[in-house]
Formats: C-alpha cells, structure tokens, sequence
C-alpha cells in the first residue's frame, strides 16, 4: 500500500500525475491518492469576491483562515473541481455512464440553432458494483450528477433520469422525486389543484399538465415504471419530514 | 431499497431531508439519496461572471449549456458544496476525525491576535473502515479535505498531514509527497541545492531547511515515520512520471 499526496501548488503536472498513476496501478500495486487545491481555492476565492486570507500562527505555521463561506469555496475546488477532475482522468468506468451529445440543436428568438462544445448528455448505463458494496455494508450513498461518457469525460446529465434508471437498475421499489411543489398540478399557479394519483396506464392524459422542470420529473417517472419500479412519488421537498411523509403517502403518486 | 431524489430548485428544505432520512435510515430501510443543485449552480455561475445560459431543445426540454467552465462551476456546486454539506449534515463519522479550534492565535503586523469562528482543525483520528473496504475490492480511493469534526461539522485540515496519519493508520510502506519542488532544499532560491537523503534519526538537523508551506511536508514526513511507515519521499509534482521516477529513487527520502 503507497500513499500518495499530490500538492496543490501552482506548476503541479495533474495530467501527469494521473497517466503515471493509471499505468502502476495496472501491474498491481495499491494505492491511495490524496490531493491538494490550494492555488486553485485562491482564484475561486479572489473571483468570488472572498480573497484568501492567509494567516501565520505563533509557532510560525501559515494557514488559510476558513470562515464558513471559505470552507464551502474550499469544498468546492477540492471536492468538486479537483477531485473530480482527477477522477475523470482516471477512471474508465463511473456510477452513471452515457453518450455526450457535443451538438445540440436548439430554439432561440423563435429559431432553430446548432449549439456545439456543450458537454450534456444522457445516462445509459449504471455502473452497480460499487453502489452494491456499499449498500451491502451498510453506507447510504448521497448521488450527484456528473455521469461520466463512454469516451470517459464528465458529462451534465438530468438528476431526475439520472435517479430513475439508478431505481430501475437497483429494482427498487419507491422513486421519490422531490422538488419545490407539492407534486404534478393540474394549474401551475395553485398550489391546490394537485393530481394525487396516476394509474400508470392512464399517463399520457396527465404529461401534459408537466411545465418547465416538471416534465424531466414526469419523464424520469415514466423511464422508472417501464423499467420495473412499483412506484413513483412526486412530492414536496419544502415542508417537515419530506420523505417519511412520502412513504405513508403524499404527493403525485404514480404506479 | 428506496431512491430519493431532491431537486436543487430554491426553498428546498435540505435540512429536513437530511434529518428525516437520517431518522428513517435509523428504522433499516435502505436509501439512495440523488441530489441536485441547479439555484445554486446559478448563484455560483452568476458571481463567477458566466451567467447561466438556459437552452430549449427542439422537443421543449430547457437545459443548461456546459461549456468545460460552466461544467466545472457545476461540479463545484453539485459535488462540493451540496453533496459535501449534505453528507456533513447526515453522517457521523469521517474518513478523517479531528478537532475544530474555533480560535487561532495568530501574528499580524507584528502583534498577536486571536481570530474567532475558523474552520480548521487537525486530524486526530482515522477511519479506515470505508477505506478499506473500497481497497479490498480494488478501488483506488482519491480524497482530500475536509476532515470531520467530533462535533460533525467539516474543518479544513492540512492535507499533507492528514496524508501522513492516514498512511500511518494503513501502515502503508511509503508516503509520496508530490509538490511544485523537487524535495527538501538547502537553499529555496536553487533547485540543484537538493537533500536526497535523511536518516531519521538525523532529522533534526534538516527540519530548518523547511520553508513555507515545506514546513508542514516535513511535519507529516516525521509524524508518518514516528508512526511506523517506513519510508516518506517528498518529490517533485511537475514532472512527468511523478510516481515512479519517486518509487525508484528521487526526490528528498526520509527513513
């Protein structure tokens, strides 16, 4: 077992690191790479208007003084930028694997528009292996897109879909979606007016109600319930309790 | 098994889906929580001076257009700030554990002061469980801060120090300390002023060497060592083949 620390100090060869890293492994030995991201927390910091404050102790140690909002920058760049960017680099296969579609056409001012270097796509296949050990041992996974492309580049996906063919693949029983309204509404302007249940095979009568970020909701319900899952909830993410108040039943209900 | 997706639209309430699946998860019942982090993403895209640009496809699907920057503020935000302050607010135990000082002393313009409400903290502990398991299956786990505190909440920790604990907790063989230097030099001002070699027992007579941020390196190489990994390389990160010009010998070896 070799631990390696990679600092994150301007000049530091991340690509090389990683490629070096990628071909050892292969001839079987192990290791852990643990990084750094200090250079990086300093320019999203300055660019976010929150400049590093370097501080030195009295024993003559310097170090960034972390305020809540700099911890979360800090968060940012190491866990999400840098850590992620080196898991790109180096693995073949993620949680979520799909096509990146680098074209897309779309409408804009009424008109049709190919719009390329977009790096979109759309989830395939969902790697089960490392999701299963850790289920199997106990740890209750907590998901975010990216996924990763077959050509191994970090791809924005829909976490809605994303989430839907996890359940399907998973066979799990309940998919909860939630979001910032009680469920599908018959009027998106009342609160009130709330579909409560969809017979599955009843379904193209009700996807018409979907607008704006509901109808990935409603698509990903569909995707789910084709697939095998017994049940989709639509369902509040605002108020107390949103999801044991899912389970005893709230919300769209869709099966 | 049941999956729970929470949107990342604004007035979500985090909180209660965290402590609701936290108690649930109490109960048995397994969870898959999927998140996502759009409001914020925004925010984030906003302050860094790349608005977001919202499309709309053909079909009528709205979608955020990546570029490789927009992709990585949206890995900031989705897998640092969300996930991280989501898996904070729900777990107990961190790979790394240790104390918050919520007061440092430090020195500024000559004088001492004390500065109140830090994040950071230093690691005391480590958790090998969840490492461990990922090993035995032949992961190759990629981490950094921030560590956890007693308290549950995320400290910002030195990062070549929690390497070194966590290399003495594996007993790892060697520690690899990669930076924008070649290793430990006599003189900071000339790369060709190399130490290669350190007996430990002479390490006292190197450690005035250390500048900068080379202080805390060469902390974590004697932690490391006191604590029974054999050997502790610090090397140069800008190279190509960084690791294994570094397991045949280069760089500042201290054993």
């Amino acid at each position: 077992m070799i631990v390696v620390k990679v600092g994150g100090s301007l000049g530091i060869n991340y690509e090389a690191v990683c490629n070096d890293l990628a071909s050892i492994i292969k001839t079987g030995l192990r290791f852990i790479l643990v990084h750094g991201g200090s250079a990086e927390t300093n320019l999203v910091s300055e660019r976010l208007g929150r400049p590093p404050r370097m501080v030195t102790s009295v024993s003559g140690y310097e170090s960034r003084y972390t305020d809540r909002e700099t911890l979360e920058i800090f968060e940012m760049v190491y866990c999400g930028k840098i850590n992620k960017g080196i898991v790109e680099k180096m693995q073949k296969r993620g949680i979520w694997e799909g096509i990146r579609k680098s074209a897309i056409t779309i409408i804009e001012d009424g008109k049709r528009k190919v719009l390329r270097g977009d790096h979109t796509g759309r989830v395939e296949r969902v790697n089960l292996d490392l999701i299963q050990l850790l289920l199997e041992h106990g740890y209750t996974p907590v998901l975010s897109p990216p996924a990763i492309s077959y050509q191994g580049e970090a791809i924005n996906v829909d976490g809605d879909r994303a989430a839907a063919i996890l359940a399907s693949a998973l066979k799990a029983e309940k998919l909860i979606i939630l979001s910032n309204v009680p469920g599908l509404l018959k009027d998106v302007t009342n609160e009130s007016s709330l579909i409560k249940d969809i017979p599955f095979r009843e379904i193209d009568n009700y996807v018409l109600y979907a607008r704006g970020r509901m109808k990935k909701k409603v698509l990903g319900a569909v995707e789910a319930i084709r697939q095998g899952v017994k049940e989709v909830i639509l369902a509040d993410g605002r108020i107390n309790k949103p999801i044991s108040s899912d389970l005893i039943g709230s919300g769209t209900i869709i099966r």
